[in-house]
């Protein structure tokens, strides 16, 4: 397994993230702190996952990644807002995201809420900036594919059921599956997908994607729900076993960690038999699976 | 001056609301609370004063009204997630709005959070739905303009502005200038120029419309500002005199009441001047302005 490809990924998406930043804050004639607040948290140290996927998704449908970059840049910036969202003090209340300190807690709640609100906003933005090669009809189609990932029927609805659940202590199987497949799941499945619609892909590569998202986010649920267990405070950045102080609904609580842990084998295997013969960037996609069984954060 | 055209767009916008809010519920396999909370606050009674200047900007660059109702819709559930937001603790911690509990006193904090994030990204979403009679282009072009309009360089910069004066007691009419312009006129010329853009409408049209807009957002924003101090609660749905208690930085505070009120008269003037010979539409324009010296709430 060479994960050589997603730093470079990282690089390359670390570095649209702060152009774009950049660009804003020549017009920002406010000077608000709300633009410190989005590099911040943009730049806390996140593995670009979500990005990468898209990336990996238009190679897949053969479009060069160089092309999206502000797509995917996006997709990472939509993400960063539902983090800053969830960490708040109505939500899960967190402290420590990376090893930093979260967002309200460094700039203040009304700023936190209202930097969540200018990420998403812009991520969307960043979502419809022209991609010459792409005809504006795709770009439209994968652009509603990723607002329906991240919208009631998808991210925010799972975010509303971990809320619901953790006030009225519903602990099933079911509910847990309904959150992580909403929650984490939706908008990875979007992002690597709206990557395919992206490239004009055929409809077996798009089956093919999907089956893959499909078990690489609840492998990807699995093994986050192992690292708050295993992991240190160090190698996470947040304090470990939160999720069992939160009384969290999780994996290993309804399962123990050695079946948790056979459950996200299984599942990176799934991933690993959804990929047809896609070439260099079905491997990274392979391997992206791989490392998830690896990852220490 | 006949309002009667803006109880009509009040009932075909509410209806849209309405069928939107049913379409999604359908399709929530969770029964989530959010669902609620939107249609809550979305059927709270606003004016629809957004949306309705939308249809009128199409109407004026001769797209009939009918083609673009879930466009102006979405820009009523982007408006009402604004307001969500501003109400919550964190922000302005508002208890009342529009004569009955905000959202986050009635369905609880984190919940408001994401009521808010729903409104948000559901309401672009409907600006993304087909529209059979505009071009996919134009209607880009109409969405990003209103991203633009609502975020860091537009509504959510004059919500930061808002917040830090509160914060930093700036009580300058440069910043109140700047408040105002961002959080309010922002989303209003948004709101108009979209609806043209929509209609394909000639530069000579967008011209008259921009300046339009930049006297009707400030004419708003005088005559809000008066309303918080004369009004009743009864009528306007909210404690009065809340600015003074809050301190907040308004018109009447620099200016006083008269000079306020002349300030509201000439802005009206000027947004009646601003329109050409533009039919029936333009004298709805022209009826709204009149209409923001005379109400009420």
């Amino acid at each position: 397994m060479s994960l050589d490809f997603l730093k470079e990924y990282e690089l390359i998406i670390n570095e649209n993230i702060k152009k774009n930043i950049d660009k804003i804050r020549v017009l920002d004639k406010s000077h608000s702190s709300i633009i410190d607040g989005m590099e911040y948290t943009l730049l806390a140290g996140g593995k670009r996952i979500r990005p990468s996927l898209c990336l990996l998704g238009a190679e897949i449908g053969g479009l060069n990644k160089e092309n999206i970059l502000n797509f995917a840049a996006g997709i990472e910036f939509i993400h960063t807002y539902s983090l800053v969202h969830d960490d708040l003090p109505g939500m899960d209340d967190d402290n420590l995201r990376r090893g930093k300190p979260t967002c309200h807690i460094k700039y203040g709640e009304g700023e936190a809420i209202l930097i969540g609100d200018a990420l998403l906003t812009h991520g969307v933005r960043l979502l419809m900036e022209e991609i010459s090669t792409v005809k504006i009809a795709s770009q439209f189609e994968a652009i509603k594919l990723m607002l329906d990932s991240i919208g009631l029927l998808g991210m925010i609805g799972g975010q509303a059921a971990d809320l619901q659940q953790e006030k009225a202590g519903n602990k099933s199987l079911g509910i847990l599956e309904y959150i992580h497949k909403h929650k984490t799941g939706s908008l990875l499945e979007g992002s690597l997908l709206a990557g395919a619609i992206l490239a004009n892909s055929d409809n077996q590569i798009k089956k093919d994607l999907i089956s893959y998202s499909e078990s690489f986010g609840l492998a990807y649920q699995i093994t986050d729900d192992i690292l708050d267990e295993e992991s240190s405070v160090e190698e996470l950045g947040k304090p470990i076993g939160s999720d069992v102080k939160n009384e969290k609904l999780t994996y290993l609580k309804i399962f123990g960690i050695n079946k948790a842990k056979e459950m996200a084998v299984i599942e990176v295997d799934k991933c690993k038999k959804s990929i047809g013969n896609y070439g260099i960037y079905g491997n990274h996609l392979i391997d992206l699976a791989d490392y998830l069984l690896e990852r220490r954060k």
